[in-house]
């Protein structure tokens, strides 16, 4: 880390600083020295820091464990005796159709309109005769929704592939195995379990818009598929999204680091590589080859795992493998704009690029993938000239981290949907209602927000030309701002000086705003608004918004009913606004925030800011222990470099 | 568990007992019942032991984390501080020989006879000077040895497929997920960095015993395989067993239980079998199928392996699946002989039979597995009578724990060897040398120590025939003895009255034992020597022993060369002594000890001892803190219930 931030560090007055700091320097770097040309490193200053270890860790468990044990020594044995119980569950209650259910809807396949626990106590009876409230996915928008609702008024379905939900921002650290997979994840059954709500372990394949039917296809432990309904009355699409492929062929050649099962993959493969370079078998370019680790893409997710790995290299590698791979790593990032972290600000962006130019991780800008072998990322750079020369890096692992696509199910439901007209998710409008399927939600990375004030350009027209003269004047204008307010929130920022607009586009100077005057404006205006991120922040938002909006409503219910109230959105609930709680990344032992209006960028404070954050943000109770369990384990005894 | 021990728990004075205890059950029950027929279970209990434990672990948590985090956070400050370093390793000293080696042997393969990192520093040249020391396996064998070994004396090489050792005995626990999978691993890497020792990731498939010369299979991350040998001065087989089949067809359909990989695939699968058992298209057959696990064995691994099946459902499926599942549940052990846990003592194996009974944990004794199908499990049962019923059993989960076979490697051997005639493993001598093969030791699972005494009758004979009169008279038999001692330590427990041994044998009553007489007393006390246990114990302390012999050896190096001494292990080293531990076993919330001379059987007390043996003689400080972390989350927030 720079000396400056290093003083920052030990706090050392400024005046005294300089000086101290070169010798702090020096004596580091040779400590240092010695200890590379030694393995696992020099014995003086191994055994020094072990000592110290030894020393501050014993201090460490006894202290805490003798307070910790006494305390839980007690609860666990509490618990076990608890937990440990003759009781037995006989002849438990079950609604013969939940055994066999009836077949129907389009593709006359059974229907799970009873579940086998429907009936298994008085408050599941009761949940039963609740509008169905079918979720699809287990990310963060369908968890925050369940972590909204209010137990009781929904009978609740989630549906996903995995059992369990998962803490995307810290995937590149359980990637090298800085923190474990299981730190990160919660069962989906025992968050449900607060709603009383049930798990359909499947994936969405197809809906029944019209009999309100999903369609799931579930898979038996022989791996034959079956497939059934699931009825919904409101059905919230939180499925998440794919990497987009931009044309690029060859993806299959690369990793993707969207799942746990793909952090899994990474991590084996990472030490694979490790361990296949130090067999006496490898050649010395199969051994270069294995040990360059290339990353498409220079968002905050391939710019951490850049990161991660160079930690695992500098802090694990070098203790435990042959020098010889440490000398052959190489790490490069290639990014297709001239900074990586480009949706940061410019001084993060700049402060990454140091960081990574000290730690020789190799950047490559201007830059788009061609294609990818295996063995080999082929790519175009231009130069400073502008002229655009090929190249290729041999590599043993690539990852591919480069923006969104549509998962499977979201383009059915598109295909099926003809107003449907977005390429990369399915278009909801300002209350994330999907355009024209009544009683199906979406949001995430599986939805977008209309930003097209166009297709409105009539309606608000009619609503707003109060004097019927076919014209917008400037009264009839600032209504309709907010109506446009309402429809589209994201409008806002663009809708400050809502009179120089008005006049800019009154190119008549009547004062007034013709058909054609008024499309120009909202064509200008639906152009500068930029949709929201696909990032876990938002899907978090929108499922609050969601979680929100159905307490209400079923609050509301007898109300709306009797006052006949269909479009309850419109009419009672303020449509979804985000709001950017900022920007975070991790660049090695080293930590970049981006808060829109104040951004900052620093050393080992900075890191353990990013981990506090991220750790008061995890999924439950139990993966915050553990995840604080994991960094004091690594710091301890670093990372487990076994290859499982 | 039992009133009794429930008083022993609580420590209720005697003369209060009785009352007392049927009010706490009294209570005890009315509590469970509520909590029967409701999900999770009854609110009111749930919230009053979410509140207990709320309250108990803010308590802890708050308590040990502040010593905790004042400690440690200083600690990883420090430790990144330290660890994150500019440090550059550029040009490692490194032999030509060691990037392109020579081929030659049999087989004319590459020759590891440098490694990459032999020469990148001074104490690492000094070690390529030593003798080589090959290690196969990555168990509790071979890390004994590494453990034991001093560092300097050998160039040592550790060559397994897995890149870690595993913790074996808590494997049980790990299938259902009460501790984590990678609280039970340590890297290889890192205990052979104790020695400077080498590792590689490979499979031992051959060896040219002439040339010294090992061969070693090694897997490229694209899946293909390259051979290579590795040359040794000493070579140790410790690479363990596989199950054996004894002829049952189907063990494809089984599930195993010796390595992580297994522990991870039962766990994947029993979770499998839960979710699919909650499908709405999951017929009720199917069911019932999918929910009953079959263990064929009753030793301590299925015995273990069952307790932790029925601890998940009562823990934890009984609280978030349909309850239906939780009643449709059943486990079965089918063991061969007429009791389980046949090798303890009776009390013990009664204790377990009475618990597993209460858990209502079907056990079919007296019963031989005939075929395991996919899908269901046909057995033989001896009835009282005698006469045989053949069974079938549906299943979704079978475990087959019973009995160990040769590994492919030891096979191989064996078959290399024309004096090796054991069926189950490779023989050795009381020094662990294998029979025939000099410079070759095998320990663990992977070998026996011979027991036959015949076959030294000659030498024996010679050597004690003081007189030359081709008999043996009583002097001459206690001479004989105290060899026979020496050779098969095994024979001493047969050894004790040998006035008595002598008298019966000398059927002529002359007093002396012709060579006919002779034979027949080795061949009677041979069939009464049991071979020792396939156990971990057993293992670990013949690793210690190598390891110890190897440190002697390795001293007296000098002195050996001047005084011309071959057989160092006969002349200078004694032979090889097992001394028995105990053996203990988890059977559900209670456990079962049997230190031979005493045994003992109980509940929660029982099991916090059974723990804690277990987590003393865990692999290392690390897995020690990450078990011990996992029992207390698992007490706190139950098990992790993701299928991953």
């Amino acid at each position: 880390m720079s000396t400056l931030r290093r003083c920052r560090l030990v706090g050392i007055p400024r005046p005294a600083r300089r000086a101290s700091v070169i010798n702090s320097t020096r004596s580091f770097t040779t400590t240092r020295l010695s200890a590379q040309d030694q393995k696992p490193r020099s014995a003086a200053s191994r055994h020094l820091r072990r000592g110290f270890f030894v020393v501050k860790w014993t201090a460490y468990l006894v202290a805490s464990t003798a307070v910790g044990l006494l305390t839980t020594g007690a609860v666990i044995l509490a618990h076990d005796a608890l937990t440990y119980s003759s009781k037995h569950v006989d002849r438990v209650p079950i609604n013969p159709l939940a055994l066999h259910p009836e077949t129907g809807g389009p593709k006359n396949l059974p229907i799970a309109s009873i579940l086998v626990d429907d009936e298994e106590d008085e408050e599941n009876k009761k949940l039963a005769t609740r509008p169905k409230l079918v979720i699809v996915g287990g990310g963060w928008g369908a968890m925050s929704i369940l972590k909204t609702l209010h137990p009781g008024d929904y009978h609740v379905t989630v549906i996903a592939p995995d059992t369990f939900t998962w803490f995307t921002p810290l995937l590149p650290s359980a990637a090298v195995g800085t923190v474990q997979v299981r730190s990160l994840i919660e069962p989906i059954r025992k968050i449900v379990a607060r709603v009383r709500g049930h798990f359909i372990t499947g994936k969405a394949v197809d809906c029944a818009l019209g009999d309100r039917l999903l369609e799931v296809e579930t898979t038996m432990p022989d791996g034959s598929k079956r497939s059934l309904y699931v009825p919904y009355d409101k059905l919230v699409i939180a499925c998440g999204s794919v990497s987009s492929t931009h044309g690029v062929p060859g993806l299959e050649n690369c990793f993707q680091l969207k799942t746990i099962a793909d952090a899994q993959a990474i991590r084996r493969r990472i030490l694979d590589n490790f361990e296949t370079a130090s067999l006496p078998t490898t050649t010395p370019e199969e051994r270069r080859r294995l040990l360059s680790f290339v990353v498409c893409g220079g968002g905050p997710t391939g710019v951490e795992t850049a990161a991660e790995i160079y930690d695992l290299c500098q802090e694990d590698i070098m203790d435990y493998y042959p020098k010889l791979c440490r000398e052959e790593v190489s790490i490069s990032i290639i990014q297709s704009r001239d900074h990586i972290l480009n949706t940061y600000t410019e001084h993060i962006s700049k402060y990454a690029e140091e960081k990574f130019k000290r730690d020789d991780v190799k950047l490559i800008v201007n830059a788009r993938v061609k294609a990818v072998h295996p063995g080999k990322v082929v790519y175009d750079e231009k130069d400073a000239g502008g002229t655009v020369i090929t190249h290729e890096i041999p590599t043993g692992f690539v990852l591919w981290s480069t923006g969104i696509a549509m998962n499977p199910f979201v383009e059915r439901m598109v295909a099926l949907l003809p107003n449907q007209v977005h390429k990369k998710a399915i278009e909801v409008d300002a209350h994330l209602r999907v355009k024209g399927a009544p009683g199906i939600y979406a949001i995430g990375d599986a939805s977008t927000i209309e930003t097209s004030l166009v297709r409105h350009v009539l309606d608000l027209a009619d609503q707003c030309d109060v004097n019927h003269d076919g014209q917008i004047d400037y009264n009839e204008w600032q209504v309709m701002v907010t109506k446009i307010k309402q429809k589209v929130p994201l409008a806002e920022a663009h809708l400050q000086h809502i009179r120089e607009i008005f006049d800019a586009f009154d190119s008549d100077r009547d004062d007034r705003l013709g058909l054609n005057e008024l499309t120009a404006l909202l064509q200008d205006i639906s152009s500068k608004i930029t949709t929201l991120p696909a990032t876990a922040q938002v899907a978090a938002q929108q499922g609050k918004y969601l979680g929100k909006k159905f307490n209400y409503l079923a609050k509301h219910e007898t109300t709306l009913v009797q006052n006949q109230i269909i479009d309850f959105d419109e009419a009672f609930f303020r449509p979804f606004r985000y709001m950017h709680l900022g920007s975070l990344a991790y660049v090695g032992n080293a930590a970049v925030f981006d808060f829109g209006s104040t951004s900052f960028a620093g050393g080992l404070i900075a890191m353990y800011a990013w981990r506090s954050i991220y750790w008061s943000e995890s999924v439950s109770a139990r993966t915050r222990a553990l995840l604080l369990f994991d960094w004091i384990i690594r710091g301890i005894w670093g990372r487990d470099l076994s290859r499982l």
